[in-house]
C-alpha cells in the first residue's frame, strides 16, 4: 500500500444484512465485546504489578516509593534521606506504609496524575538510566491499597522553602483511570525544606528472610551507597542503613534514540512529526550518534534525496531503516549510564557478607555496550568461602538500574546466564556443565541501561536479550577466572603444605634431637629441605590499615598535585596515561603529599561533589609479603603486586623497580636456598580491606616451582 | 474516613505561590511529567507482550491468533479447523503470517476494536476458563507489525451464510489507542460458511527446535485434541496436525465472582453499582455459591442490617469482607473448567513421544480446587525411559488453559514446583533433593482456571500462588508415585532376572546333559529351582488391540443399556456407583452387547456430541498375564488388575471373582511349585495402547516373594 488512505468510518449502519436464516452467533458474541480500562486491567491482574501475595505487596509498595524518591533526588542532585515506616493497623491483614523523602517535591497540579493515574510520568519519554520508566508503579500502589482495604492514600509534598506543604487524600477511578482527590489541606507539621510523603494502607504482611522488606532495603543500600534509609518495622525496630559516600551519582544524561534501536514504524512516526524540513537535519537532530557525514552516508546508502521527512513513504522509510544497519554508526553515548563501580560493588558485597567471613571477593565492571540501540553496562561480583553453605546452590543477587530484583529469578536473563556458564572450569560444582552451580558462593549481577527490558510491569526480571546475556556472561567469566585463580592457588598451597609441615617442623626437630643424642652438632638441613620442597613459597600479604582521620580525597585533583610535588619512584612512573585521561589516579605520592592533598580537597560540609572527581575513603594500607626459597639453587626473579587502579603508591622496601597505576614490580635479587625475604609496601587512597587479596605474579622462574603467585602474562 | 467526600478539583490556579527564592526544581521536573498511552507503553515494552526477539515474535503472533480462533470456536460449538500460513516476503527479516479459522466470525462494527485497539475484548469481564482474557493479544500483533514493518494488517471476516465476507486493512493509532481502518471491501473469494482471517507482516524469523512455531502447534494440538491445524511453513512444507476426537469440549460456563476471591475494594464498587435494594439479594445474585441461608449467616456474622447495598460504608464493607472468610461458603462451581482428562493427556503424550519409545507413561487429573476464589484444576503427566537422555535435566511441558507455555519457564509456578519435589524418592536423580531433577523423563503440567495468574501480558508463566503450587505438587507427587512403583518393580525384576536365567535356562541344561552322560533320567529340578528363586513371578501383560471398525461409542448410554442386557459376571458387579453418578462407565457387558450399544449410539456424521456423554474410540483389548510359582510350597493368593475407569469389561479366563469399575480381581487357586498360570481378560472401549501398562496387585502373599506386582492396599 503506497501512502496512507483516509480512515474509513465504520458504524453499525454499515453492517451487511443477512439474506436469510437466524441471527449469526457473531452477533451474540459481539454483545460481550467491551473496552477494558487500563486500571481495571491491572486491578484484575495485580500479580503483573508485583502484588501477588501480601508479603510481596509490602515489598513492592516500598520499592515503588523508594524508587521514585531515589530518582527524584538524583535528578535534583540531593543526597537522599528516606524514611520508611511500616505500622500495624486495627486489622491483622492490613499494614500502613509511609515513605518520606527529602527530594524536590511535586507541584500540586501534578499530584493527582502521578499518584492517582496509571501510565503517567516523566521518565517514559526520556532515554536515560532511571529506576522508574513506566509511570505505573506508585499509582499501582494507590490502586492496590484502594482495592484491598478501601482506603485512600495520603500524599504530602513541599516543593521548597516558602512554599507550603500540601496534603491531599488520593484515590483512583478505575473505570476512567483518573485521580480522585479529597480534603486538600496545608500540612503545618512538615519541617523539611522540600520532599514528598506517601501513606498507604494496604493488605500486606511483614516477615523476615531473603525476600523481605528488610532485605530489600539492605540490597538497595548496597547499590545506592549515597543514600540513607531509615526503616521502622511494625514491631518497632528501627534500622538505619547509613550511606557510605556523600557523593550523589552524576545525573544521567538524556539521549536521543540511536538508529540501531529504532524500528521502522517508529521512524515513520518520527518523520511524520518532524520539525525539520530536510532528512539530514532530521537524522542529525532527532537521533544520537549521527553527524552530518553519517547522515549523508545513510541517505546515499538508502538512495534517498534530502527530502522533507514528512514526505517519506513506507518503502523509503524501510530503505532508511536498512541503511541504518549498513552504514557504520558510532555507538550511543554512555554518559547516560550510571554504573556503581568495581570499588563500590566490592564494598557493598563486603558489607552484605560480613557475617559469613568470605575468603575471597572479586568484582568486574564491563565496558558499556549496546543492545538494540540502547546503551547498557554490566557489573558482576563473586563472594566465595567463609561460612557460606558448600552443598547448596549459589545465591544470586540481581540488580537492574540500582534496584534489587527479588522475585522471578528463574525467568531472569541474569539467572539464565549464570546457568549457561560452565562453572566447573572455575572450581564450582555443576552437573553436566550447565544449570545452577553449587558451592559456597554469592554472585552479584547488575545491569544498568537507558532501557532495561523487564519481563513485566513489576520489573522483577530482565528479558533474555542476546546482547545483554553476552555481556553478563563475559562479566561472569572474567570474575570466575579470578575465582578460579584463587582456588587453584589455594589448592596448590594445600598440596604442598603437608610437605611443608614435614620439612619445616618435623625434620629440624628430628635432626636436633638426633644430634643431641649423638652429641654432634645439628646438621644443616637446607639441602634436604630444598630437595623435598623444590619451590619458592610466597605467603599471602599481611595488611594493616590506618585511617587518615577527617580526610576524604578527590583522587583526580590530588593525583595531579602530587605528581608535581613528589618525584616518581621509578623511571616508568611518568607518562603513564589512561587513554581517556580522566577519573583515574595517575600520579604517585609520598604519604605527606597525599595527606596534604587530601586535606586541601576534602569537601567542607558533605555537599555533593562535582561529578568529574571521585571521592575516596582515605586509608593507608601497609602490606608485608614474605617469600622463602626452598629450592636447591639461588633464585632471582621479578615479582609483581597488582594494586587497585585508584590507589596511590606511597613507599616500599626494598624499592620497586617499576611503579605503575595497576601494579608494582620488584627485581628480587638472587635468594640462597632457605633464604627468606620480607617485602613491604604502602599504598593510600584505598578502602579498609581493599588490598587484602591482591593478585601477585612472578616472571623469570618456572611456575611449577612457585607456590602463592601466578606467572606474569605481561601487559598492563 | 467515613463516606466519600466530593472530589476536589485542583488546577494550576490553586498552586501555592512561592514567597521568595528561585523557581523550585519541582517546577522544572513537572514540565516533563506526561500521560503515556497504553499503546505507546506496549510499543516501547513489546517484550512484555512476547515480542522480545524475531523468533519469539512469530510464535507469539501465531499463538494470539490461534488462541482467539479456538476460543471463538469453543464458544460457538464449532470443531476448529485452523489454517496457519507463514510466507517469506521480499525482505529477509519480515514474514507474512495468515491465520484463518472456520469460527463464528466477527461483526463488522467490532473488527476495529478487536484488532486495532488494546484492552478490548469479551473475555475480560466474564469469569470462565478461556485462552484469551485480556483483550490485548491480537491487537498487539497488529501493533507489532505496524511498528516493525510499517504494514497494516488485513482482516477478513464472515459471520454466516448470506452475509458477505468483509475485508479491511487495519492499523493502530498508538497515541489514542484507536483503530485506523482503510480500503474496506467485500471479499468475493471467501468460501467458508463463516470464519475470520488475519494477515500480518511482521519482523520475524522462522526456525526449528523446541521453541518453534512447529513445536507450538504440536503442543497446542496435544491439549486441543478436537482441533485440526494445517501449518504451511515458509519453506513450503505443509503439516496437518489432525484432530483425534470429534468432540468439542463442553462450552465452559460463566460464573459470578466467588466471595473468597473478592477484595474489599471490589465489594465496595459492586455495592455502589448494585441493582438490588437489599444486601441479601445483592449477595445471592452477584456472587456464586451464596444461597439465602449463607447470605443471612454472612449478614449476621458481619452484624449488618439487610440494607440497600448502595449505603454500605467502607467499615461495613470491611465487616462483610471479613464475614466472607468466617462463614462457611461452598466452593465455586467447577463446570466453568475444561480439563483435558487423563486419557486425552495420556494420548497426547504418547503421540508427542512416539519417537523416543518411552517405557512408561502416567497421567493424573487432580480434582478441581480454588485459589483466591477462582476455581482451577491441575493435570500432570510423566513420560519415562526409552531414548530420552538419562544424563540431562528432565524436560517440562507447561500448559495453561490448553495453551502451551514455551518461554519464561524458570519463573513459572509449574517449574518452581517441579523443583520443590524431592524426586530422589521416586527414582530420579536430584542434587540435595531440590532443583531440577535429572533423568530420562518428560513432565507435563496443565493448569486450567477461570483466572490463570500470569506473570505478564505475554502469558508465558504462572505466578507462584500458594494454592496452585500445592495442587501442582500433589499432582506431581501422585504421578511420581506411579513412576516410583514402576521403577521399583523394574529394579526388583532386574535383581531376580540373573537368578531366573540361571535356574530356568542353565540348570535344566546342565541336568539334562549330566543325566544323558550318566545314562540316568533327567532329575526333577523344581525343588532346587524354587529353593533358589523363592518367588512368584508375574510377567507384564501382553496385549492385542482390535479396532471395532466404524464404531465409536458413548460410554454413558452404552453402559446403562449394557447393564440391563447382560448379566454381570460377578456378584459385586451390581450396584457399584460412582458417588456423582455421571460420565463414568458403570456397567459390564458382553462384547456383543457392547458392539450393539456402540453402533446404536455412534453419531451419524461427526456432529458434536452432547456434552454429558463421552465419546470413546472402540478398541477391544485382549490381555494375557502369565505367572509362575517359583516357591517351595503351593501358593494361593488374590490377584488384581487395575483397568481404566471408562473401559468396559467383556470377558476373562479364568473368571474373575470381582469386577469393578476400576479393577478386576481373581482368586488364584493353589499353584504348585513351578506351576504356570496364564490369565486372559478382554476389555472394550479403550484406546490403542491404553492397557499396556496396567497396574497389578496381589493380596494374601508376602510381598517379598512376588516379582511383578505390588501388595494390594485395599480400597477402590
Amino acid at each position: 500500500m503506497a501512502g496512507v488512505a483516509k480512515a474509513t468510518t465504520l458504524d453499525g449502519a454499515g453492517e451487511p444484512k443477512a439474506k436469510k436464516g437466524k441471527a449469526p452467533i457473531a452477533e451474540t458474541l459481539a454483545l460481550a465485546q467491551k473496552e477494558i480500562s487500563v486500571a481495571e486491567f491491572f486491578e484484575r491482574n495485580r500479580q503483573i504489578l508485583g502484588f501477588d501475595s501480601p508479603v510481596k505487596a509490602l515489598i513492592t509498595a516500598i520499592k515503588e516509593a523508594t524508587d521514585n524518591s531515589l530518582d527524584a533526588c538524583e535528578e535534583s542532585g540531593i543526597l537522599p534521606d528516606i524514611l520508611i515506616e511500616v505500622h500495624k493497623t486495627a486489622h491483622a491483614d492490613e499494614l500502613r506504609i509511609c515513605v518520606e523523602d527529602n527530594g524536590p517535591g511535586i507541584v500540586k497540579r501534578q499530584l493527582g496524575n502521578i499518584f492517582g493515574r496509571l501510565l503517567y510520568g516523566s521518565r517514559f519519554h526520556a532515554i536515560r538510566q532511571s529506576r522508574g520508566q513506566q509511570g505505573i508503579g506508585i499509582s499501582a500502589v494507590v490502586l492496590y491499597g484502594q482495592l484491598t482495604t478501601g482506603h485512600h492514600a495520603v500524599v504530602t509534598s513541599k516543593i521548597g522553602v516558602g512554599h507550603p506543604a500540601v496534603r491531599v487524600e488520593m484515590g483512583l477511578n478505575t473505570k476512567k483511570n483518573e485521580p480522585e482527590m479529597f480534603n486538600e489541606a496545608m500540612d503545618e507539621s512538615w519541617t523539611k525544606p522540600s520532599g514528598t510523603r506517601i501513606e498507604v494502607t494496604i493488605k500486606a504482611k511483614f516477615q523476615g528472610g531473603r525476600q523481605s522488606a528488610f532485605e530489600f532495603l539492605r540490597s538497595t543500600s548496597i547499590v545506592n551507597p549515597h543514600a540513607r534509609f531509615t526503616f521502622l518495622d511494625p514491631t518497632g525496630v528501627k534500622t538505619v542503613f547509613e550511606r557510605v559516600t556523600d557523593e550523589v551519582p552524576a545525573k544521567t544524561t538524556e539521549i536521543k534514540p540511536h538508529p540501531h534501536g529504532t524500528e521502522l514504524g517508529t521512524i515513520l512516526k518520527m518523520a511524520r512529526d518532524a520539525k525539520q524540513r530536510k532528512l539530514t537535519g532530521f537524522l542529525t537532530e532527532e537521533f544520537s550518534s549521527v553527524g552530518s557525514d553519517t547522515a549523508r552516508k545513510i541517505l546515499s546508502e538508502a538512495k534517498l534525496e534530502n527530502v522533507d521527512p514528512k514526505d517519506l513513504s513506507r518503502e523509503e522509510a524501510r530503505r532508511l531503516h536498512e541503511a541504518f544497519a549498513k552504514v557504520k554508526i558510532m555507538a550511543p553515548p554512555t554518559d547516560c549510564l550510571s554504573p556503581i563501580g568495581e570499588q563500590l560493588v566490592r564494598r557493598g558485597l563486603k558489607k552484605e557478607t560480613e557475617d559469613v567471613s568470605p575468603e575471597f571477593i572479586t568484582t568486574v565492571t564491563r565496558p558499556p555496550s549496546v543492545w538494540g540501540g540502547h546503551p547498557f553496562q554490566v557489573e558482576v561480583g563473586i563472594v566465595y568461602g567463609g561460612t557460606l553453605p558448600a552443598e547448596e546452590q549459589v545465591r544470586i543477587l540481581r540488580f537492574a538500574n540500582r534496584v534489587p530484583l527479588l522475585y522471578q529469578g528463574g525467568g531472569c536473563a541474569s539467572t539464565v546466564t549464570v546457568q549457561d556458564v560452565d562453572w566447573r572450569r572455575y572450581g564450582l560444582d555443576q552437573r553436566g556443565g550447565n544449570g545452577m552451580p553449587t558451592g559456597p558462593a554469592i554472585l552479584l549481577v547488575h545491569v544498568a541501561s537507558t532501557k532495561v527490558p523487564f519481563t513485566s510491569e513489576a520489573k522483577e526480571a530482565i528479558a533474555p536479550m542476546e546482547e545483554i546475556q553476552k555481556e553478563v556472561k563475559l562479566g561472569l567469566q572474567e570474575a570466575a577466572r579470578h575465582l578460579g585463580r584463587h582456588l587453584a592457588k589455594k589448592a596448590k598451597r594445600a598440596k604442598v603444605s603437608e610437605k611443608f609441615t614435614l620439612v619445616n617442623k618435623i625434620l629440624p626437630e628430628l635432626a636436633k634431637k638426633s644430634a643431641a643424642m649423638l652429641g654432634k652438632p645439628t646438621p644443616d638441613l637446607s639441602t634436604i629441605v630444598c630437595k623435598i620442597m623444590d619451590v619458592v613459597w610466597i605467603e599471602d600479604p599481611i595488611v594493616a590499615y590506618e585511617k587518615l582521620e577527617g580526610q576524604t580525597v578527590m583522587v583526580r585533583k590530588k593525583a595531579e598535585k602530587a605528581e608535581a610535588g613528589a618525584p616518581a619512584p621509578g623511571k616508568e612512573a611518568k607518562g603513564e596515561k589512561d587513554a581517556k585521561g580522566d577519573k583515574k589516579a595517575k600520579g604517585k605520592a609520598t604519604l605527606e603529599a597525599f595527606a596534604e592533598a587530601a586535606l586541601e580537597t576534602a569537601p567542607a560540609d558533605g555537599a555533593p561533589a562535582a561529578p568529574e572527581v571521585q571521592q575516596k575513603p582515605a586509608h593507608l594500607a601497609k602490606s608485608t609479603i614474605t617469600m622463602t626459597n626452598y629450592m636447591m639453587g639461588s633464585k632471582k626473579f621479578r615479582f609483581f603486586v597488582v594494586v587497585p587502579e585508584t590507589s596511590v603508591f606511597v613507599s616500599a622496601t626494598p624499592e620497586p623497580k617499576t611503579v605503575k597505576d595497576r601494579y608494582l614490580m620488584w627485581e628480587i635479587p638472587a635468594m640462597k636456598p632457605t633464604e627468606k625475604l620480607a617485602l613491604t609496601y604502602q599504598v593510600a587512597g584505598v578502602e579498609k580491606g581493599g588490598v587484602d587479596d591482591v593478585e601477585t605474579f612472578v616472571e623469570g622462574i618456572n611456575e611449577l616451582h612457585v607456590v602463592g603467585a601466578d606467572p606474569w602474562r605481561g601487559g598492563e
